[in-house]
């Protein structure tokens, strides 16, 4: 009894609360809306500042929007209705994103025009009862087995708009009432309109500060890969607390840098999505037809799996248990190293791709030295633990992890190097130009 | 010219490889076309017998699209097309997403045929060359600045679907040479279409075999969590070789439910939809009102943390460097004691989420004989440095890292702990009945 007054009574209260609060909340409302559309308009100058493209787009979509309301204007006819809701769905940031719906879109209306259209003729030509019956019966049928082919994953990732469209498409034509001739000519009418307003968003998209899905893989690739070598490079001095490298503030913003490495771990959908519109791309700049996007993918997931690597090795500069500091002295140099030499060998990939030339000597030149590091590295642990410190493993093991975890990066690292070769030999990169071999940090700037 | 040449010649060949190609592939299409029929209905049967929920998915979109479009057949009206059309994009998967998008959509409708209605009526007042610009320049504005919207992250993840029908709408009402009384009648007539097909997604998706987006996020972050148990379970044996616990098909099939790990590295983007649908959903089964969907998102990334640190652990089993095998019989009970405990910890954590009860007092438990282990470990090591094996610490290093991750994947495990305490706080979980303390895998069963 007790408990359940107990909860009346909080009840009551919460009632009255309620009410209270909905007061207060109804005074707030005029300087919540200010606050919002002050802080609405603070978000859209940063995604501006960010990336300007998104504001082109805007003004891409708005103008090919109203270009083809303008059509609908001077010829003013229930189909060209269609060309508006084709610019409306259709248009995507990507060139890529938009030439797959549009022709997912213009070939499944016309599939699924024709397909309704015989199938209206069919139960035309049972009649009665029947022709309802049979209608329905293929609606019912036709929409699930499309929904349920947008379930597998092949149809999901490139076809999944065609399906909707057909569905839609077939549904609206098998059950409209319309004559077989009536309906051939709305046919007709709207496939047009379809045409029209997907190729209307394709000419703005390609041709209008284009964005392509293609290039920005390659590009979410590369970076990828040098935020990882930016981790790298900056480990050392964090690990080993060298602050002889620079001034603070250029250590504060290393270390920023440092911990970009973070979005690679979760970079797999964005991969995977800018691979899908890619394949509908016509070559572009230095993008030939059939350019092996798939190999992108391969060189994204083992770049994810060098960076869980280095998840795990950074968790060790936070670490509470550190090691001895005679000891970390003594593998200080070879881990330092080992860790800036990796950090090259991926710079090299990275800008090899930038630049679409062949990886030049200087990875294989860094891949050697990172690898006589870590022999170093051997060496020296071996004399540690024959010198000095032999009472003590215990105090020993963070640091030797970090080494255990530079040498599992380092075996990552020559995997991505061999895939980024690979895509290098697929996609006909450029021959490293010799000068390269000497000084290979002039490729970077040009 | 020896290049050019040759580049000539190999075009002519490709040409007429490319028909000889083009006319085998004529050829093959027959045989082509079954292999797909025959590999569809393989995929069908796969995915059907995997989750039959997309089986009955279909027929349930399937049952609505022709309950919907039978109203049409007996009803005809231009508007009752748009009922079809709303069917057909706004049936989902699950109950949230469902709702989401038909709330969207009517919410859309209403707020862009009432702008539209005003702005067609301005335009009117201006009259002449100047109604069009007017027109023109709203449509402009609006779809520039909706279009820009969509890339803002919260308005994306929520309302997306909705600033897509606002356009939408807006652009068809706006641009329609109707008078307005007419388009009034218009208006009420298509919002009544779209309110109708909405409903009968909605209603459909909720009493006929729902599927909940709460409910499978719930499932998922407690499936994931028992996905590190099974690794950390299944570790030790495999590392330490330990051949005695059973027979070789039970060892291949605890190896691969091991590996299910995997898949929690990449589950981010799953998880986030999957909260977002949540929000949208009716309190159902046992998630009250304002459950805290969020919380499970944290549980989730922290499950993901722990996943990088079982990621690096796993590349220590394939390691070609091995520990000396006396080492390893010396750390081996102390490993695989802080391995098990550890599993436990997350099995226990995993079926109090399942059942809905807060974390038994066996959570708490197995932490504590984790930490013992942990602490032997320590003690082992010393021992060992100490007595025999002073000579040669590189050898001991790979293993040394294994225990060093362990600690690691011990303290990432608490703070998914701490979290899964937070959320039976939050939610309200069951108190753990009294009898659970003594023997945690009764709640199991039930």
């Amino acid at each position: 009894m007790d408990i359940e007054s107990g909860i009346i009574r909080s009840r009551s209260e919460s009632a009255a609360g309620f009410f209270k609060c909905g007061w207060s909340w109804v005074k707030s409302l005029p300087g919540k809306f200010k606050n919002n559309v002050v802080e609405f308009t603070n978000k859209v100058k940063e995604l501006g500042k960010d990336d300007p493209r998104k504001i082109i787009h805007s003004i891409k979509f708005g103008l090919t929007l109203s270009l083809v309301s303008l059509l609908h204007y001077f010829k003013p006819r229930d189909s060209s209705i269609w060309a508006v809701l084709t610019v409306v769905v259709v248009f995507e940031f990507s060139v890529g994103a938009t030439l797959g719906k549009g022709l997912n879109r213009i070939m499944a209306t016309f599939l699924a025009g024709a397909l309704g259209v015989g199938a209206h003729h069919l139960a035309t030509l049972v009649g009665g009862k029947g022709q309802l019956i049979l209608l329905q019966l293929f609606v019912f049928l036709l929409a699930a087995a499309s929904s349920f082919s947008r379930f597998l994953p092949g149809i999901k990732a490139r076809y999944d708009y065609g399906v909707l469209t057909f569905i839609l498409t077939f549904s609206l034509v098998s059950v409209s009432g319309f004559r077989a001739d009536e309906m051939l000519e709305l046919a007709h009418h709207r496939l047009l309109a379809i045409i029209i307003g997907s190729l209307s968003c394709v000419i703005i998209s390609i041709f209008v500060f284009p964005v392509w899905a293609g290039q920005e893989l390659h590009k979410l690739i590369a970076l990828n890969i040098e935020k990882l070598a930016d981790f790298l490079q900056g480990f050392g001095g964090e690990y080993f607390g060298n602050e002889e490298e620079g001034e603070n503030d250029d250590l504060v913003s290393r270390a920023n840098k440092s911990l970009l490495y973070k979005s690679v771990l979760n970079s797999k959908t964005t991969e995977e999505s800018l691979a899908n519109f890619a394949r509908w791309e016509p070559p572009h700049g230095r993008f030939k037809f059939r350019h092996p996007w798939k190999q992108y993918l391969k060189i994204g997931t083992l770049t994810r799996q060098c960076a869980y690597e280095i998840e795990a090795l950074s968790s060790c500069i936070n670490s509470e248990i550190q090691a001895p500091l005679e000891f970390k002295k003594m593998i200080k140099d070879a881990c330092i190293g080992m860790s800036m030499e990796s950090s090259k060998v991926l710079q090299e990939l990275s800008s090899s791709m930038k630049t679409m030339t062949h990886p030049a000597d200087a990875v294989v030149e860094h891949m050697t030295n990172s690898k006589t590091a870590s022999d170093n590295l051997k060496t020296v642990m071996k004399r540690a633990s024959m010198l000095e410190i032999k009472t003590n493993i215990l105090e020993m093991i963070p640091a030797a992890t970090v080494a255990s975890l530079l040498v599992e990066i380092l075996a990552r690292i020559e995997k991505i190097a061999g895939s980024v070769n690979e895509l290098a030999s697929l996609a006909n990169f450029k021959a490293a130009h010799p000068a390269a071999t000497s000084s290979p940090y002039v490729q970077r700037e040009t």
